[in-house]
């Protein structure tokens, strides 16, 4: 499996515990140190306990709307790499950066932003490149 | 200059750049390679040469607010490092993460992402923090 390969498949990990709404699944895809978190309309969630326990809220809402997400795009360092996609939820479009460092050959999620976005369908992004 | 003095100053740089509107000064904050850029509202940019172009558009632009930014919180990584930090413009406030990686010794811009939030006054993030 290649890096590329690996860090796609951690974010789509991460989209499976999202939709599945588990708590467990979640929390192992995280770092345990240095992590943050920006959710739209919301100011920064800073440290696992403050992520996690975010997320815990959000599976608890039962008018949370599942999110699909598409148009990945992957940037790659040495130990570090981000995925960019957009998310579809509840009618909406947003461009999330979902971003991961290796620990122990395992991508491990740092910090998650999501922004809304209106232009979707006119602006699409670079699509499936790899840097 | 401890890490974190230096990460703080990079960041400031990047501000005053886009006060000043100063494309030169504004490409010598970004690496070369592996960059990307989430304006609010808007796709991924990707790649050293659509960001720097975005910012030369947001430069020629006479109706573009000044920005200010304050809560800055450091996450701090070997060799990368996030601000993030909340940005004031045109009445507004914005949750915005500056990521940068070390390259000899130098702090330079991978990732800008800016997401409008709408509850700063009540809902400050935990300010100043070291991680």
């Amino acid at each position: 499996m290649t890096d590329e390969t690996a860090l796609l498949a951690a974010n789509s990990a991460y989209y499976q515990a999202f939709l599945a709404r588990d708590n467990e699944a979640m929390a192992a895809l995280w770092a345990l140190d240095g992590v943050s978190c920006v959710y739209p309309g919301w100011t920064p969630l800073i440290g696992r306990r403050a992520v996690l326990a975010s997320y815990a809220d959000i599976f608890r809402n039962p008018l949370q709307e599942p999110i699909a997400r598409g148009q990945e795009t992957v940037i790659l360092g040495e130990s570090e790499g981000r995925v960019l996609c957009i998310e579809t939820v509840g009618g909406g479009a947003l461009a999330a950066t979902n971003w991961f460092r290796r620990f122990d050959g395992r991508w491990l999620l740092l910090h998650h932003q999501a922004s809304p976005i209106a232009i979707a369908a006119r602006e699409p992004p670079n699509r499936n490149a790899m840097h």
